[in-house]
């Protein structure tokens, strides 16, 4: 099915699954993903959060990337010891270290970087965990049953949520097992599968996240999830770190993209408050 | 006086004032900058944040320079119609857009951005309002009575806060008024005046921000400000936005700081939440 018509089926399907829950909440006994209408409101907690988290890989000139080549590279123009004070120049791919992957990375004419809404960069963490799976499959995938794993665990997914994949892989992010190349050449780590982004589509979900180097797993060959989520105006964080510090409910994370006039993404600062 | 000087002054003025209030702040009925030794909350309000407000400006290849040359490039390496994707890479001066100053800027060997503690950016916003003076004076500066002033009209300086000059000059960013170049060929905007810094240092205040390009007022001629902060291990903020949209004292900024191993700071993404 070509990306296009993804999209349109998701549309209907959107549009099929609003009507029945809109009618039928209660009576349906469903799993009420994106059921809930009310407006939420801007920290899930009820008190004012007591703990910072950082989700934040540091950022260095030879941090693992997609693509296997070095994307930061930082040249010193000012120096104290001659100058009086220090300054870098940085050459830097936008899609390195923790970052954005913004609409406009997967479509013509999304949504840049810059012109994403503030209101959807502080949303509810909604935390899954695919660890135990992953450390046996290095091409284990978020699936819908995760999510409704998620659900039955937690309750319906908190009205515009971000949906995290904690894999496990942060912890490789200094080592080659980070990209995973393996014989067949192919990289091999997690990812979401395109089902589990069906099923978020039909939902308020604000973005996805992933603590790998890319939404689709490693051995994609065609991006499919890049395709079917940047498209429907989502965004995407990949390389997040530290999810083992948050609950998988009940935080809120703060997302400080950069706002670069049309940029398709690049690195963050994230932060979830607990 | 040299600026090792400065800084061993505010040392031993520190150690004295804090001897002296923790004896004597009731009857001394002094202004208690800096007295409150209790840990503070998170977040300042005693209930969640309502609402979040973006300090942050969007930052365009031409955006406006402390040394008046562009100072971000950015190139197109993959394009959606050609390549399915689009993606730049940037040449970018880590001291462009709304940014850090870390205490490496500088310093020889002081913190770099990805060493600040997540403590440090995430704090009480103090709001000082200039924008009548600097309207009528472009030379205008922050100063020990303006601080004396909102602690007159708020209470003492929270511990742990941001201190930010509001002049009103962020609303030029987009003209030649922003750098404000004078027939003497020097910039005239706005800044905190040293004696400003140097009561600040006495206080527990984490950083300062400023809507301008520079802590230094723009005609400067020895960076004294960067020189006494940043030496101290506190950092700063330059070219903050949206001041007017906050209020002088309750809000809590979250400094959405680059994370990139030995950086002297960077473009950031600054919240207010309200």
């Amino acid at each position: 099915m070509c990306h296009h018509c993804v999209i349109e089926g998701v549309k209907q399907s959107m549009l099929s699954r609003r009507d029945f829950f809109r009618g039928s909440v209660a009576a349906a006994g469903a799993v009420a993903i994106g059921a809930t209408a009310a407006p939420q409101p801007l920290f899930a907690q009820a008190s004012p959060p007591q703990k910072a988290e950082d989700l934040t890989h540091e950022l260095w000139e030879t941090f693992p990337t997609y693509f296997g080549a070095q994307q930061l590279f930082m040249d010193k123009k000012f120096d104290h010891a001659k100058d009086t004070f220090n300054l870098y120049e940085y050459r830097i791919s936008e899609h390195t270290g923790t970052h954005i992957d913004a609409p406009l990375h997967f479509t013509a004419d999304g949504k840049s970087v810059a012109e994403l809404p503030v209101a959807d960069l502080i949303a509810p963490l909604v935390v899954i965990d695919i660890k135990a799976r992953a450390a046996e499959n290095a091409d284990a995938e978020v699936t819908p049953e995760d999510i409704d794993a998620w659900v039955s665990a937690h309750g319906p997914l908190p009205e515009g949520a971000i949906v995290a994949m904690n894999s496990g892989w942060s912890q490789h992010v200094a080592t080659d097992r980070f990209r995973n190349v393996g014989e067949d050449k192919a990289m091999h780590f997690p990812g979401f599968h395109v089902e589990a982004i069906k099923k978020l589509l039909e939902t308020s979900t604000k973005a996805i996240a992933v603590d790998t180097l890319s939404l689709d797993y490693g051995k994609s060959p065609d991006f499919i999830v890049h395709n079917t989520w940047l498209p429907a105006g989502r965004y995407g964080i990949e390389g997040i770190a530290n999810l083992d510090a948050v609950p998988a409910a009940g935080a809120t994370i703060v997302v400080g993209a950069p706002k670069v006039r049309g940029g398709t993404g690049g690195p963050a600062r994230v932060f979830a408050f607990v």
